[in-house]
């Protein structure tokens, strides 16, 4: 039996971080859907599929792995695709707490879930989509914290 | 000489995890009083009314509890009905770190004000009513969450 | 029906902090035992009756409040004085997440048995026994840290 | 190619909380090898032996685990046994600060080691082998948090 | 060579705890400038103007003490002023995460920049401008928390 | 007036990550002591003097910097050395309680001791020594973790 894992985000952009997430979970498991949410209550600065096209991007020599947005609670999302692993990066003890609570509301809605926390690279373990935003918007060079594309993507987002 | 104490909240919704607070708040104390934030800057999905009745209609077999809306300070609300001590329910690390501090301030502009912190039971240590809201928005069934008029009322508000 | 509440703990020595909130509980119910846990696995330097004397001559002025020794379960204890509240001091993020552990397992033990978390004063936050014997070896000046009583016998059992 | 993980530990003694995590890593991956440490600086109550025989009864019915002493670096074992997985189970904040620098003091060692932490299930959040040791030592009755085989060998071990 | 330092921060408004670690960073260091950002994304209640205006009083007594405006990554104000040092206080475990991320953030960009964490006097350990904002608006009397004009602004800003 | 600070700890043995601090000290400050802790409680592998030999080699090129050993309290250390300001070290949540906690009562013992806390690089954030003791007796390669004649000690002492 296959085992598929669904590593869901808003990824708003797609950082260096959560490559590494997607990459290693790829190793991890037979098959796995990077779940973009469509429409999260926050605003983004990348449409739906801007993100899926960047992440695609990024990922493309991970065979194993493809990208589709969902919308509604992730324990649809699953069920739909046949999964039963939601695959999640851990940076920091506030992660922890959010990824804790929503892995025992999870496993509420449908007790088959499986939440599998990875630990981010401590090299990305500062880096947050927030973060990026924020600094992508005072000019900062971000090479070194997203892919290339993703980098090219933002300076034009801002500066454009 | 009766030991009133006041058990403050948005309560929107009134979760399980809030009745269990209460209920046990009751059993500690003469007197417990649900006050209700009336006026909180968030927004609300229910109005102070329906907030209110909601919580007697859960609460309405606990002999010594009442429930009020409050505006303004706590610690004016406290002087108001009588009472020196204020209960809270702590969940995880980031509620500590917040009463904390609320406890701190709260005895600062009323040196008698006491705070008691109660342990949410563990099956309902991950249930917010941020999260329940969340959920709720998406379609998903809440009975082992909330009170069953909590969430009929939930349902009516996202599908009505 | 009176409401008894104990507060247990090893007090090696007793300090400001543990006074605060042993008289602040004296407040809230209508008698506190203090629990003095008299085989701690850990070394103490102030025998069980010493710790029990100096509690003693500490709470002299609070007419609700006695000290007694404890072995074994604090479910136990508390079934013999006909208690059912526990009261503890929360002055940090790690005294929450073990207060969070010991409240689930004794209400797991004892379902009846509460957990009443007080804040310490922000005065005392820093005040732990383990540092207080810490610097009292090192012959600090430890009069504002704990009772006159409590200094004097610490610097008998250090410089003695 | 088959995915092996290990799930190391010193189980003294096993619990309700590890035979979760270990019976749900079984179903994530080909093979999982519950590995027992050998020598742990700190005292045991159980032998190796014990430890080793008391869990293969435990998961008896879990076709894809076995059990296996090990002594020295994880990553040596990880080697040995051709995994490159390690399993942890997640209960409290604390125990992802200590998780998260083990993670990434194991990818110096060897950067292809991959961690994988579990959520432990919300009913065993507050076990802790630690604190079974000590209110076994106390005489409760622990059969909701060890299997019965362990609930009897501790009961033996403390009264005998 | 002259020691520059700058502690950056919103304050909206400055408070009795900004002024405690700027006028200890003062002792520090030969130069500390206080850096207002200008244009936040959140809503102030004070212009850029008024706040400057503001901490230039509260530290009139400290000779090497400087209030400027800043827009943009701090590290590019750092090298406008010739400075290599933040400086921040910490109050809290979740301060400390996000200085955390920050620091580091700070260093990906420019490796030069070093960040100090002074501990806020745990008199001032629960006071955030947040919660002075909050307070302020519901009519508490601030005047233990904040400076004399301070509290006058505010008392005018929200009854005006 | 020169400003001298003062790194204090056991350094059993001495890291990169210690060695990250000091030399951040160094140029934060005219003159840096480091004080190795002559008599801890615990166990050391190294005598004093045999860190205090280690830790001038690691530092040899600062020139500001010296190495002494200190007993007693830290404060005292302080004044003997004409310093008031203390550097410390943050690598995770459960240090900052832990220098929280010995920064207030530094100030209680003496107001004019400064706690000033660099946050330790990210490469180096994992590294303990405790970590250090436990991989190093189990025979890992240290070479990224301390200098090299700590390494080398190491081995030595556990190989030896």
């Amino acid at each position: 039996m296959k085992r598929i894992a669904v590593y869901p985000g808003t990824f708003d952009p797609f950082t260096n971080g959560h490559m590494d997430i997607a990459s290693r979970a790829a190793l991890l498991f037979d098959e796995v859907v990077v779940a973009v949410y469509a429409k999260p209550s926050k605003n983004v600065i990348f449409s739906s599929d801007e993100r899926i096209q960047m992440i695609e991007q990024a990922l493309s020599n991970c065979g194993n792995v493809r990208v589709e947005p969902f919308e509604g609670l992730i324990v649809t999302f699953l069920k739909q695709v046949g999964a039963k692993i939601i695959v999640r990066g851990l940076r920091a003890v506030s992660d922890f707490e959010y990824e804790f609570q929503m892995a025992h509301m999870n496993r509420e809605l449908w007790p088959e879930a499986e939440v599998v926390c990875l630990i981010t690279a401590k090299s990305y373990s500062f880096v947050s989509a927030t973060l990026i935003r924020e600094i992508a918007s005072l000019g900062a060079n971000l090479d070194a914290l997203v892919p290339p594309h993703v980098a090219a993507a933002l300076r034009k987002k801002y500066r454009g």
